[in-house]
């Protein structure tokens, strides 16, 4: 298996990149496509250690920064090393790509190079995302606002194949968020998406309330990605927020060493996107993973593991037949 | 000063109820007019020092039961002491009313009895939630939801009011919740509402996201019920997991009254609506405050100290004259 690695993408692009490429062929036993400047990619490489790796450099002379409106930038920068990188997979020169770069240039890049299922016009972003419900998966969590009643179908089947296949849940629980548990009580997206989701042959346990997202109530918990989006940065700085005011609290009536400790694995609770590392880009038709911008090397050997995990799994064609079924079962057209 | 107290709303009714009243009416130097059943509301009080506090008993023969349907218990129960309540600040024989009584019938009497604010169709609900950020109010919480641009501006208006007159803050800053900082960044709903915000007179900072919820960065944080509902019932449980959690960790590190202390600091610090009492509806056209259905003799007190606030600072008629201000700085015709 080869993942492509976009060696100038992230804050602290080439250097934890290339570092992290090389951890990450090492750990999970992958090939690796280091796409990047030829030159720059061989100087980082030779400050490693790589025996027992392949990693190949495949040159590419442009990159996107931070801040470019992702089309344009593409547009302009046709050797970008996210370009290349993706277009490796559509060649079937890679099995997936994997960028810290920015996101809204790597989704653009899968968008336009590799393009998404027959039916879903975004990709999906969403996973677990706190430590204390390391089985709930929350979807969408952004990429897709203004959601229709389809969509939010389609984040229950995305959601259903990602507990299956990434967490190896057997029979994943879905779960409409809205503001009460009871059928009915919710805005009209959840009222018009309960039903779809009541035929659509998933293991729908029906509608849970902010209450539920840090229980475990469900696997997968489906909402529009604005409200995905604003409960995912809360929860996030909440934890931070509770992390520095529970270090002055207990300052000096522990050894420092145990409430340096015990902040940190709080604030990686309720980050944990962060401890998982980048993710995959759902819908898209490829496998393309995105690490955040601050990733250092060992969130980009984590990614690296995580594009293996999803090759392996087959999720694009585990979606594609999940998606055929459940529009089956609710009479919809074949796509 | 008099405050109409519903004697049989709440889980602990009327034992907490009469108990919080003559508490309340003691700390606040406020009449109280108790109603419920007139011999059963006398027993309570028998059992209370009721020296220096003016109370007197309103009979009420009925009340309200928890999972009833609201409009449909309120018209078979005419004689409710939320109702008989309620009327007696329409008629003016009390200043303000405060239940404990489930949330929907205080709400439809509210409603019924006292009617809203011209060119508001139901009562706004929040304030601040979060004891780390007590400065920062959020609105709607939860009885709005699908709302239009023009919903989110008067939830604006109000919470300005409220940080106002309630917490004292000259100039309050108002933000739109949404996904990005930038302008643009967001839903339909936020994009129409941007340049209403704009241009009403209020002290618009722009747009904050998640993140910013818990930092402070705004007074005043607007958001559709539907999304603001499900943030701080997710606030509220995460408090409450990672309290669990560290009582875990630090349990025989430290003394057992100290963990319990730093574990119930931390859950008041994410559940600060139980912390302050009941708080008013917004938008009635008179001062009924809410409290939670399990409050106890202390949070009624509290409410009744709300209730107290919100009279002294005529919060409805500095709403009616905010409301007109920034409907003329929009254009808009005088309601």
């Amino acid at each position: 298996m080869k993942i492509a690695v976009d060696g100038m993408g992230g804050d602290f692009a080439p250097e934890e990149i290339v570092k992290g490429a090389v951890a990450g062929a090492r750990e999970y036993g992958v090939e690796i496509a280091l796409v990047g400047p030829e030159e720059r990619m061989r100087q980082e490489l030779a400050g490693h250690d790589c025996s027992g790796t392949v990693i190949e450099v495949v040159n590419a002379s442009q990159w996107l920064v931070e801040g470019e409106h992702p089309g344009f930038a593409l547009r302009q920068k046709r050797d970008a090393s996210i370009v290349v990188a993706t277009k490796l997979v559509k060649v079937r020169k890679a099995d997936a790509v994997i960028s810290a770069g920015p996101t809204g240039g790597v989704v653009a890049a899968a968008l336009v190079i590799l393009g998404t299922l027959e039916g879903m016009s975004r990709p999906v972003v969403g996973g677990p995302f706190l430590g204390f419900a390391p089985n709930t998966i929350m979807m969408d969590l952004g990429s897709n606002v203004d959601c229709q009643p389809h969509q939010l179908l389609d984040f229950a089947i995305v959601g259903t194949v990602y507990a299956r296949r990434m967490l190896g849940i057997k029979d994943p629980s879905v779960a409409l968020l809205s503001i009460g548990a009871e059928e009915g009580k919710g805005n009209e997206q959840v009222r018009e998406t309960y039903p779809l989701l009541q035929k659509c042959g998933l293991n729908f346990i029906g509608q849970v309330e902010g209450y539920d997202i840090a229980s475990g109530r469900a696997n997968v918990i489906i909402c529009d990605g604005f409200v995905g989006n604003i409960v995912v940065k809360f929860g996030e700085t909440l934890g931070k927020t509770i992390g520095r005011w529970l270090e002055d609290r207990i300052a000096g009536r522990l050894p420092e060493s145990e409430v340096r400790e015990i902040v940190a694995d709080l604030v990686l609770a309720t980050n944990a996107a962060d401890a998982r590392g980048g993710g995959p880009l759902w819908a898209v038709d490829g496998v393309a993973c995105v690490s955040h911008g601050r990733s250092r090397a060992e969130e980009i050997a984590r990614t690296i593991g995580q594009a293996r995990l999803a090759v392996e799994q087959d999720l694009v064609g585990a979606l594609k037949t999940e998606l055929a079924a459940a529009r089956r079962k609710l009479g919809m057209p074949d796509m």
